[in-house]
């Protein structure tokens, strides 16, 4: 028997507090090497372009294993679709039976990535939040403030997008969540008023400049999810008093942190592992003049603990 | 939108010469070089024990890719399930969504295993069949001649089979599709009587030696799938006429042609790929004297076009 699960009966299975709790969970396994993640698998296309990947894994002592598949097809909003779709699979680990189809269209990637966000912010972000500013104002840009709002009481945000349309747009559906975004007319507007900045655009080149930034900042950075892209300048790295990975095996390949590390501003040894800080409180912010960055880049540990959450919510 | 489509439907949906074709055409764009199948992904796991294995691939101007999932658990039957199961996902080549699920609990490899074989007699089975020789008595032992009554009028065969009731029940069930089965009481019994053989087991040493086969006779060995296994005698290779290979990178590595390849019995020029066999008549057995054999150990473009043929019979 398998069972096969709509989006929006995924929708309807997330608990917030539940989902940050498997996602620490799942960090925290992946940080002490009890996660199981094989290389992904993926297919590249040309006309249109896009791409596949897989991933699978299982966490040591899970009853199930998780394979997902994810699609990007970077022309199909030209006809009115999501670039991203997919799905995830839930197999018995006791019988390879397919317990569960999940098609999540992608939906649960977004929101696990939004999630890792909030948890990055509940162990880094110094108190006395004055404003939260996002920068892009895509999926990720909206999903990242929701999700803030799950471990921050701070309704106040700025939000800097190349676009001013969409920027006008996020303001409006933010409002309908309850922030309260205020436009920013410069990056460098949006570091003096935010001690808490979330980065979720594809850019190529440093949008976030170490001299623009406060004292007492943190920092996440989602966007670079592959090759070629950079948020953060590497200098940032440097200056920063708590640089934190996901994965550093992967953060150190392509992820903001890998242009500081290539650039030998810093080494491998400066940056803790997410799961690690989760795990012990000594590791995290000392004081609220600290800078702070988690560079994030997605693991499969995370997909995996979020399709059991949903499968077992379902049960 | 995406189409789940159960086992029941999908059965439904098989129509014997046109899985044939498929897959012809399937093998031929696999040796055409028309095919992008990455490295297989794979999971192994203890207590108990079993694996999944994820292959995934297109073929040069579908408008589809394919990713299956097939997991084996080898104590299942232990608690009356089968120790192999499984799923397809049809994905569109043009957006990235995901159109089919296949829910076909590994029934569409055993039956694309099936097609091969009989696929193999089309082009390399003698004229004049006396009788076909099956080696052992599980399912594919069943599909094998299930199939082979798809390219040949022959309906007399013989089995062999380590369990005498295992062999009586498999008489009793093929009698029921037509195929009058006797019990050989041995290998050499079985090489004497029949100029087919397919070898379907798990067998570890070689249970068809070169000095028991009947010039003109075709052998076809089905069950090499990884590390380890042998059915054929690797002499046999040295002394057949033609051997054929479903992908010589894959039958080098663990299939029967790999043993005699490794003894240097015989070179990698002497195989022919059963997609170049389909495309050039005079690669094929040129008189019924000659002894062939076809390794044939399973390739992604199987699973790429029999997903695509159910997913269009159900459109």
């Amino acid at each position: 028997m398998t069972r096969v699960v709509t989006l929006e009966q995924i929708k309807r299975a997330i608990d917030p507090a539940r989902v940050i709790a498997a996602l620490e969970d799942g960090f925290v396994a992946y940080s002490e090497g009890r996660a199981v993640v094989p290389p992904v698998g993926h297919l590249d296309f040309d006309d249109p372009p896009g791409d596949c990947h897989i991933k699978c894994g299982f966490i040591s002592g899970d009853e199930h294993f998780v394979v997902k598949v994810a699609t990007g097809f970077y022309r199909n909003p030209e006809r009115g679709l999501s670039s991203s779709n997919g799905l995830m699979l839930v197999f018995s680990r006791k019988t390879g039976n397919p317990d569960a189809v999940l098609l999540d269209q992608g939906w649960l990637t977004d929101l696990r990535t939004a999630a890792a966000g909030a948890i990055a912010a509940k162990y880094l972000a110094p108190r006395g939040l004055e404003k939260i500013g996002i920068v892009g104002t895509g999926i990720q840009a909206r999903l990242q403030l929701e999700w803030l709002g799950h471990v921050s009481e701070c309704r106040e945000a700025m939000v800097w997008g190349r676009n001013p349309e969409k920027a006008h747009l996020y303001r409006k559906d933010m409002a309908s969540i309850g922030f309260t975004v205020a436009l920013a007319p410069s990056i460098a507007d949006l570091c003096d008023a935010c001690n808490l900045i979330v980065t979720t655009t594809p850019a190529r080149t440093p949008l976030i400049h170490s001299a623009e930034i406060r004292p007492g900042t943190h920092i996440t950075a989602v966007g670079a999810d592959g090759g070629g892209k950079q948020e953060l300048e590497a200098e940032l790295f440097r200056i920063a008093d708590l640089r934190v990975v996901d994965s550093l095996a992967q953060c150190s390949k392509y992820g903001a942190s890998s242009y500081a590390l290539r650039a030998k501003l810093i080494d491998e040894e400066e940056f803790v592992e997410l799961g690690r800080l989760i795990r012990c409180p000594e590791l995290r912010r000392r004081n609220d003049r600290q800078i702070t960055i988690a560079d994030l880049t997605g693991v499969a540990v995370q997909d995996i603990r979020i399709a059991r959450l949903v499968t077992e919510s379902l049960a």
